[in-house]
């Protein structure tokens, strides 16, 4: 922790470096098959992308929070960055890539049950390397946000927090290159049950985690969707089960808000049980409106429904 | 034939009345299920709509068409209306509605078959009325193209093409309020095989026919996708095959291209094998490139093909 002290104090709360996107989000009564032509009942676009809609959770919340990532220089890429902006999120981060395009998703939601189909296509830029991550602006955060949309940016970064005691949480949603690696570095990997089990190698949760504490994380954290969460600590569980939502409108990007809200609960020094229940009732909110950041709360919505439970 | 003498010298070789769209089309390998998460090979935007796209085909071919129809005053609908300007097409009949919501289109091209998912939300505008149809633009062309978007408005004009001579050819996809009436003033119906058998109550074409020919137009053409098309003439059949495309990226609009491809040929005198054969060649270049109008190609490039075969 000599590293900690020797830093400024840190200009805000949550930094975050992955993935930014532009969010074309539908709804449609019934998901249709593959030659239908269907009515949409309502279509709306609004910036998404997991480590980015994480960032505006927390400065929904009342936190401060910085992005670091790319879009491209066309018409999507003014759009996810004026959607950052607009939310008092610090692009300053955020890189512009001149003669590129930039990455795009199409959300249908359909059902009762939050389902949703999600298609997207990547920008055409090439990924962050470790030597163009900014390390001023990584260690100038109370805790670091990583989803793996530029691995081996997000490892770099990873090294940087910790050697300045910065605790980072890691979004990984499924297998590939450098896993291994940011996992070793993450302080709190929050990752969805299915990726838990795939890379912990058992259906049994409990088992499927072992993996995970052999890297020696401070916790690590499972989102269930509709039932909740599970963390593991050494040999403690703590299950936090979800806050039931009224109307069910869209899941997309609930898990990226709950990221957004356990980063910010980390720095606001919240305790793990106490995080959980936060974050979780932070995700549930979401869920109340279509896309994924439309209905992220405010800090006193997320307390209302704290105190009302 | 006398009130055709009467006016003046057509200052337009297709005026079309009715749907104009902005698409969103993405090309997937496979066609998502409904909770899957898929990568997007491309994703372009460009403006659609049924009788819009036909008014783009007649301009692309090198002919002069003019729109009548509406969108809002927000962000799609200007592009919608800049889609038209840029190809030359008047948007002299074009009502921007203010305070209202566009027509936009979600197309999702997938398979090697030129597969397609269409998910669409109306514009928030009322339709228009037979009181909204400017009746000097509808007379001001050789042709009147008509879909069923605005059915009280195409009524309208229907009319007033009838009563000035000029021959009416119709769109209809499925049935729906007014289609009888608009059949019985429409010269040329022009409409997809399904719709010709459900409409006419068989599934054998032929049969089927009957019902559209006791309405005496000048001709029922019958569109038959990958099969080609089918007019039908008092107790006469053509068969016009359809051309192979090599590659067939995407159906989107090819129905559209088409019936801008025959309003434009019977402005330009052709008789109907010949226009048959055109509109087929149109349609068929149209399908090398993704979206509803990137690939409507040139009068040279129709010629080129109709000469090569």
């Amino acid at each position: 922790m000599a590293a900690m002290a020797e830093r400024p104090s840190p200009e805000y709360d949550v930094v975050g470096l992955g993935c930014c996107c532009w969010d074309l989000v539908g709804i449609v009564e019934h998901y249709p098959g593959p030659d239908d032509k269907q009515p949409l009942l309502e279509l709306i676009q609004q910036g998404g992308g997991l480590v980015a809609t994480a960032t505006v959770t927390v400065t929904r919340l009342g936190g401060k929070a910085c992005f670091i990532g790319r879009v491209g220089d066309d018409e999507w890429g003014a759009k996810t960055r004026q959607s950052l902006v607009a939310e008092g999120v610090s692009v300053a981060g955020l890189q512009v890539m001149e003669g590129h395009t930039s990455q795009v998703a199409i959300c249908i939601a359909h059902g009762t049950g939050g389902q949703r189909t999600i298609m997207y296509k990547y920008g055409s830029w090439p990924l962050m390397e470790a030597g163009d991550v900014p390390r001023r602006l990584v260690v100038s955060g109370k805790v670091l946000l990583l989803d793996l949309h530029h691995p081996r940016a997000a490892l770099q970064a990873a090294r940087w927090a910790q050697q300045a005691g910065i605790p980072t949480v890691v979004d990984i949603e499924r297998p590939g290159p450098h896993v291994d690696e940011l996992l070793a570095l993450a302080d709190y990997p929050v990752v969805p049950e299915r990726f838990a089990c795939r890379y912990g190698g058992s259906d049994d949760l409990g088992l499927a985690a072992r993996r995970f504490l052999d890297l020696h994380p401070r916790a690590l954290v499972v989102t269930q969707g509709e039932r909740g969460c599970t963390a593991f600590v050494d040999d403690q569980v703590i299950y936090q089960p979800a806050f039931p939502v009224q109307p069910l409108v869209d899941t997309t990007g609930a898990g990226d808000v709950f990221h957004g809200a356990f980063a910010y609960g980390l720095a606001l020094g919240y305790d793990l049980p106490y995080n959980l229940r936060f974050a979780a009732a932070v995700a549930a909110l979401k869920c109340r409106k279509l896309g994924g950041r439309a209905g992220i709360p405010t800090m006193n919505e997320v307390l209302r429904l704290l105190d009302g439970t």
